[in-house]
């Protein structure tokens, strides 16, 4: 679309009923702040300049909504006076002699592309207004849209309905495209001549029409078009965003044994054939290649899996976890900025931090890469075919050459070359009979600290 | 308010459907037995003695009806002959001369204070008898309430009712209060002359009237007057309860990402800007402090969680676990009967368990207190700013001092002075070459077990 | 049933829009390909023979479908002429002489063997052919089922309905049941004159009726008669599956306090008044006896636990895990291939794996059967009150006798006798101060590699 268009995002809603220290807008949906959702659909839609609309938490409301190469600028409500009133703080965008101009809402964050370019294509036809409708099965309480031959004639508000008119099923969202030419001129014209004394957007139609200009209604699916006043409805928010998430990764052939408990961040990436089974949630930045296994319990964030891996039951991948062909990461394992190659195995109760595991090798039960010193963490390098015995402790920094062989139950400190055998481990001793006298004084103490009471 | 009051609660129920070897309404929700929340919510509702009709574990039902600092009455039913017959069993507590009686049920446990309190006042305003009504869009099989001028004139029994009577939506929950001082005198009359030779509460509303009593009915939400036949039923009961507890919490400030995921207790507190993720078990005894972050897949009891703290993912919290400011609890970790200090972490496949964790030490990966010897716990004592390192096993009764350090692997057996530097560890040997030997002959024993078969 | 009877299963559907790299019907449902599901059900119903009409994957799908000792012959559908083409696939089968045959579809998974048997017993009373129908709130698209006197005069399809037939909500699920003696003979009079030039199974209504033969309608859940075109109609199908499964267990006497978190297999078997908490994972092969805990975040598959044993929450069961009554099994405990005795206890951060735990054994936090030698797996046998030290590794294969003691961090490697204590751990060494001399030497590195940058 060669038009130029600029976002009007009103993101200075009261927080109140949220109970929040962060503006509300900033509170996330799919692990980014809502007002990064809206401002990834405007971006889809073409809009190249944004203009938000804050009322606390300028800098972080402006930094969250950094998306897609969009800088939107910031500018802050001081009055709360409707939302005629609030578009127009951002008057000096406005005039900025945009082609078109879509005015959206920070905390209606489910929005489409597909919503916004079907409203960008009526301006594009010659609408000087256009206003995003939806049809619900409980109009009560909402402007309704009343139009004839085409063109949308008022927004009837709930008090001033006719009996006829509360019958109509299609309602006003608020949300708006408006011709960036006429939009300062029509926002300007808005009066506050009601009984509460507020500037509403919706007067716009009136004003247009009375121009002589052509107002037209898009729809939109009521549930794109829901808001969020209080965490409850932030949560409903999530539950609708994961269920569209899930069933477009579904669709495209990943298998999930229970969607509902699958959590999804808004850039994970799933191929196809891969295995999702339940309870598994992905932090942000995860790709997973198709024919991939995911086992249950398991989390995942930051992480690269590649086709024919198997993760958990009962994994973590950390932020910097590359894992390769038919690696596996089992159950109580965290992998940590560390790259397991092809066809390795890392299986029970082991934390690979800060690492690199060759192929093929196997890191048996309870290893720990000791990566942190209190201050500084180390490197831990593993070669190919190697075989970590079950229990080990390896100091980083270390490296276990190719084919190494490490005893169980070691301490390694030192670099162990390939093909080598290394162990750290005291020689076991053994004094029969002694357990019983362990046992017999663990049973005096015992009766010594009840006669103690 | 200032009328005395007493509740009988109808609790022999036959537990047949529930197949269980315990009494139906010791069976719990959020954590505690149905009757224990009756309980709650008839002390709420200003109830200060309860009469417990029981069929079986009377011992057991009484001690978990002690709520409040009521300590209910039980009073055995030997015989089932109705409702009106079950209530009598409690006569002698009847006959205390309460101003008020509410009847509740052991196995409708999802009933408020509201809903009781509502009834009370009915009483305190001069009824003689007060229904507790509730309406459905399936009243079939319900008796229907017939009101007229604001007075109950019947309660009509589906078989009973004329069509247009079947319309009627307001129905008989079973649930009532009755005036004390008239009580026993109106409950001696219910007669049984009736298909089933039966005695029904229900009879109260005629008798009341017919002796120009009051009767009038009070209304409450169909979901607070569910019973419990079966334990898909039970399971249905958590489920209202459970959203009904974290819709409470999320519109207090509370967020959890998928609230359907998450399990709480009848006491969990949770404070402000406090952040649950997905897949969180709250066991009883705990509170979270505002602003603390509980990651997915955590499991935790009896533990309390200061502000800032960071949980999981993968945690879990034993009895007695007490965490400062800023401390934080990662994956794979067990905290059991111990404090961890301001800013203290233990972050991965660590077993804390009788210890006390100073300020800013730091746990490594896989570090173990061996609290028990077979017989009796030990204790642990880590001092503030220690560093234990990774895999190292701390053998109680043991203290690491402030700022000590203790070398990975290390078996720790003795105490260790602040700013000391302690191992127990093995030196590292290297065998150059010797892991082609072990695993040629790793080969060869496989070949041998192949030969076997 | 003495009757004989053949299924014909239509198993090569079009998988497209499941964009997967193996046929439909292999994708499971609670744990097994859906074409088990449907030949479970109609072994249940009777059937003794079966011919499934594949369209790829043969022998896979063959293999998937032996279930409950039936054999299934596959036949290749080479052209897709439509339904009644397809079931003639299986001529040779057809021919061989059944009193009844059944027609099902492989991606008709949740059809129960009643509304097969109810089918069959339609043909034992004299119908030729008898359609399964069902009752939906949607009908449109469906055939519908006209009826008459009784007997089923007309699938009407959409396209050709009046506005009355339109109106008829029971409708043509396309199973049926056929006799077996006219069911080659009606098939092979199917024509293909019509718009698509498809061969219609449902054609048969008509043929039967006009040539004179009697056919009726029995009507099954909708939810039943489901089908799944791609992986999220898959989901839906494994949920209702579940759900179909929980509810059993439950009303058989099973607690699930958040039954939409337990996911079943389709053997899993579970013991009354057994607990399941939220978020259990069943894999195939698993029995739960009756009183025993499952608490949260458990996932187990081939596995036994006896009455009274308790596991999890995070416990890790996998196969050949077998354990005794009143054992535990605790948090981030994986067991495979072994058994525990009774009262014998597992608790935290431990593998056990192919190994024997006698009863009342203790093992301690983080140990490791050291099982693995690169190549071949060696057994751990541990006696009966034995106890195992916290963070040891006992190497395989190893024994630890009756009532022997390991201390705290020892590597196990040569037997221990019965009684006998055995420790492996180097002693410990102090070296006073020196804490701080590690730590400055680790924050000059950090101000070095700081200063690199």
């Amino acid at each position: 679309m060669s038009r130029s268009c600029l976002a009007v995002i009103l993101a200075a809603g009261d927080s109140t009923r949220m109970k929040s220290s962060m503006s509300k807008v900033l509170h996330p949906i799919g692990g980014r702040p809502m007002i990064a959702h809206v401002m990834a659909a405007v971006a889809k839609a073409g809009v190249s300049d944004a203009a938000l609309v804050v009322g606390r938490d300028a800098e972080a409301v402006a930094k969250a909504g950094m998306v897609a190469g969009i800088e939107p600028k910031t500018f802050l409500q001081t009055e709360r006076l409707g939302t005629g009133h609030a578009v127009l703080a951002a008057k000096e965008a406005i005039a900025g002699g945009y082609d078109d101009i879509l005015i959206g809402y920070g905390d209606v964050p489910l929005i489409t592309p597909q919503t916004f370019s079907a409203a960008r294509e009526k301006l594009a036809e010659g609408a000087d207004v256009v206003v995003i409708g939806f049809h619900t099965d409980r109009p009560f309480g909402y402007g309704r849209l009343l139009v004839e031959d085409g063109e949308l004639v008022a927004i009837r508000e709930e008090k001033d309905a006719t009996d006829e008119e509360r019958k109509v099923t299609w309602c006003n969202s608020g949300l708006m495209a408006v011709d960036g030419r006429k939009a300062l001129s029509l926002l300007q014209q808005i009066g506050n001549k009601n009984v509460k004394g507020e500037y509403y957007l919706t007067d716009l139609v009136e004003i247009a029409r009375s121009g002589g200009g052509k107002v037209v209604a898009v729809d939109a699916p009521e549930a794109e078009l829901a808001g969020c006043n209080n965490r409850a409805e932030l949560a409903a928010l999530e539950r609708v965003w994961q269920e569209r998430r899930r069933h477009e990764l579904m669709v495209s052939g990943v298998s999930m044994i229970a969607p509902e408990t699958v959590f999804l961040s808004y850039d994970t990436e799933i191929g196809q054939d891969a295995l999702i089974e339940p309870n598994v949630v992905f932090g942000p930045g995860v790709t997973v290649e198709g024919g991939a296994v995911i086992h249950a319990f398991s989390h995942i964030e930051g992480a690269y899996v590649s086709a024919g891996a198997t993760i958990g039951p009962f994994a973590r991948l950390r932020p910097g976890a590359d894992l390769a062909a038919g690696s596996k990461v089992g159950n109580f394992c965290e992998v940590k900025n560390a790259k397991v190659g092809e066809g390795a195995k890392v299986n029970h109760l082991t934390y690979i931090g800060d690492a690199s595991v060759g192929a093929h090798s196997n890191i048996g039960a309870g290893t720990i890469t000791c990566n942190y010193d209190g201050v500084n963490k180390h490197v831990t390098e593993i070669g190919s075919n190697a075989f970590i015995g079950s229990n080990s402790s390896l100091v980083a920094p270390v490296s276990i050459g190719d084919g190494a062989y490490i005893a169980s139950g070691s301490v390694i400190t030192e670099n162990v070359p390939p093909e080598a055998l290394a162990f750290g481990r005291a020689r076991q001793e053994v004094k029969p009979e002694r357990a019983k006298v362990i046992r017999e004084r663990a049973l005096a103490l015992k009766a010594a600290k009840k006669a103690q009471k």
